[in-house]
């Protein structure tokens, strides 16, 4: 028999539900792996075993199918009740929240368990943590929730919550070979996380399957479930968006998009190539002046009380544009996203589907900086949902995500193509 | 010599810097005024007083004119580091924030002095405080903000942060005779604030002056003093808006607004009665689905785990509008308020400011309910400034105010047309 930490979500409550599996074993399946791994990926800053498993035999003697018993981990910038939140920083030990982040409360109520806490990256922003790409420690995973995707792509959870303001969720899926899924902007509770940029921020989910997305997309919106379905992909319309940082990204992506988009052409699907330079260029701009003002106050109290212990990558990155943003420029460009976002929804009129890198390539050798989110940017800024594939392998044997993008609010379609083009693609 | 707990911030300043008043002193002059009136007032949860006055010592001795000294209060659902949040509610003596709220931190570094919390509603929705009318004990002071309003009036402090997701800054402020404002969405940080429905959900100011609103947006925004100017309001364009809800409002509220335009008309000012009675009804359903379905989500901690001590107001209120709104609902909501927020641009494109009530007329007696937003509810939702002036008395002698709105972004002249009419027809 498959390990049950194996298993996606919607395999194991299969399984459950036909009595082949209990709760408790799929819980102790994963802090099995997580013992087995975690020396090397460091994918947890915090595990809330004791309390999981006795969740977990509490379900299974309860034997409400509706309960689901889903295990689940969460970025340690979300807040968890009577858990540490260490914000992804050194000096926050003793930040104990009294309550669960909404969505956590969500989660708990529909039986999910929590398992523990993810390493982020410092307060969401670009300072690494300790976690290691599963695939080879020697690269790292991505960032910011970078213990979320290694967590999910290690096999020490089915689930775990990420949140993306530039490319935090989508980038360290795509590094980490597992999908990530950005929803509509708003369709997930934020309170209880750490703003970053309210305007942008969203909490995103790391899982290994489309199912397992939709199944918790369902949970989190506390609504019936959905399964995503198999469409005849000849029936949409396809755009290809190369965006201006085509050149740069590493060959591999390069090559394996390419072919992958010229297979769907042989096979006759309605794929245009879309040049959406200048829209994405302006998004850059925005998204600069508007996560830079918003990121400069939301964390006052660190570089008022902490400034010393912050890191440079902070201080001198997104710290640092928001000092150059004054409260009229970041007026106007509040302003300037309304239009840009009718803009985007106007190419949306046009195409049902947009393809596009989820990164510039594999992941980086090192674990000093997460990589660039040139290709989210444009998507987390204009809330679009996004979901990333792991379709490919690069030169050094590492995942290469392949990203898709729908209309603002049309997060169900994105997943019935994000089922297909998974079922029907992937290597 | 004036009792310094009399003093505005802005005359408290001048007279610091001309060595007539020490901080100490008109820190020491609020509490003995909180001590003196606040058994009847109830308007503080919480009161620093030994810290507060520790750090007016240092001040004193620091003798720094850019570190301000002003004593301020916040709302109880609004997060200091090391001090109790409540957020209205009795279960949550135990939840001590390690953070303060983004803007709580933004203040204390400009060397405002915090004093201490402020009664809020439940979870900052409509079940009541303790506190009272400082006008009228046996009225209710309004509400969400209802101890920063009380606080304000009662002259307990210069100035209290509220917060307004409906009306709850404009109302109590206008209930207990002082000036309000919410200023532009999205210009004041709200970090460390519990969310009620972060789309609409605005930080917001209590003061007895207009400068005051200035000098602290000034410290909030991070940017240079602007003192508002008076102005020449034969300059600018008025509209006068009764609203569909004129017909709710007492007979006071109806009396002293038309005479006020007359008054304003006689004098040659351009005034025009404009009605916005399509868009105010658009915007009642809009703001009724949008903050219903992000009120459920943002309180889920609550509802799952204190469902039982919520209020039957809570429970059949906003958590039961929530209750009724989809996911696709709400996101059709967002899409349409976006279509709003462009129709209210156009309106204000003939139009320099709008006057309207800022509530249906003077406080009501008893404390069980806090009153009516209904004339707040468009430009909460909006994200339009405002501001309320306390320029009338009713028939219980209690306080009306006179709502003044600008187009977004307008704020600094939303405040010099304050200044104006407050220094020309405040009776």
């Amino acid at each position: 028999m498959t390990n049950p930490y194996e298993l996606t979500a919607t395999e194991a409550i299969e399984l459950i539900k036909n009595r082949k599996l209990s709760i408790y074993e799929w819980v102790l399946s994963c802090f099995d792996k997580i013992k087995q791994k975690d020396s090397d990926v460091k994918a947890w800053i915090y595990l809330d075993e004791k309390n999981a498993l006795k969740k977990a035999r509490e379900l299974d003697e309860l034997n409400d199918s509706s309960l689901l018993g889903i295990p689940f981990g969460i970025k340690d910038i979300i807040d968890a009740s009577n858990i540490p939140s260490g914000l992804g920083t050194p000096f926050y030990e003793n930040n104990i929240p009294s309550r669960d982040a909404g969505s956590v409360s969500i989660a708990k109520q529909s039986g999910c368990i929590f398992l523990g806490k993810t390493v982020s990256t410092e307060l969401g922003h670009r300072g690494p943590g300790q976690t290691t790409n599963p695939h080879n420690k020697n690269f790292t995973p991505g960032g910011s929730s970078s213990g979320s995707a290694a967590a999910v792509a290690a096999m020490m959870a089915p689930v775990c919550f990420g949140t993306q303001t530039t490319g935090s969720v989508i980038r360290p899926a795509a590094y980490c070979g597992i999908v990530g899924y950005k929803p509509t902007y708003g369709d997930f509770d934020k309170s209880g996380i750490l703003p970053n940029s309210p305007t942008i921020d969203t909490l995103g989910l790391m899982t290994r399957s489309v199912e397992d997305v939709s199944l918790f997309r369902s949970i989190l919106l506390e609504e019936k479930i959905i399964k995503p379905k198999n469409i005849d992909l000849k029936n949409i319309k396809i755009g290809f968006v190369r965006t201006p940082h085509w050149d740069k990204t590493d060959i591999s992506t390069q090559n394996n998009l390419e072919k992958f988009i010229e297979k769907l052409r042989v096979e006759k699907l309605d794929i245009t190539d879309i040049n959406l330079n200048q829209i994405i260029s302006k998004a850059d701009q925005l998204h600069l002046d508007i996560s830079g003002y918003e990121f400069k106050r939301s964390i006052s109290y660190e570089r008022f009380n902490y400034y010393n212990e912050l890191s440079d990558q902070l201080r001198s990155g997104r710290l640092n544009d928001g000092y150059q943003v004054t409260n009229k420029l970041y007026k106007a460009a509040i302003k300037k996203l309304s239009i840009l976002k009718n803009e985007i929804d106007e190419v949306f009129k046009d195409i049902d589907l947009i393809i596009t890198p989820s990164a510039p390539g594999e992941a980086l050798k090192g674990l000093g900086y997460t990589g660039s989110p040139m290709f989210n940017t444009t998507w987390s800024l204009s809330g679009n949902p996004c979901v990333t594939l792991p379709l490919f392998k690069g030169l050094q044997n590492l995942p290469i995500g392949c990203q898709l993008v729908t209309k603002f609010g049309n997060d169900d379609e994105l997943l019935d193509y994000s089922k297909t083009i998974y079922d029907n693609y992937l290597k």
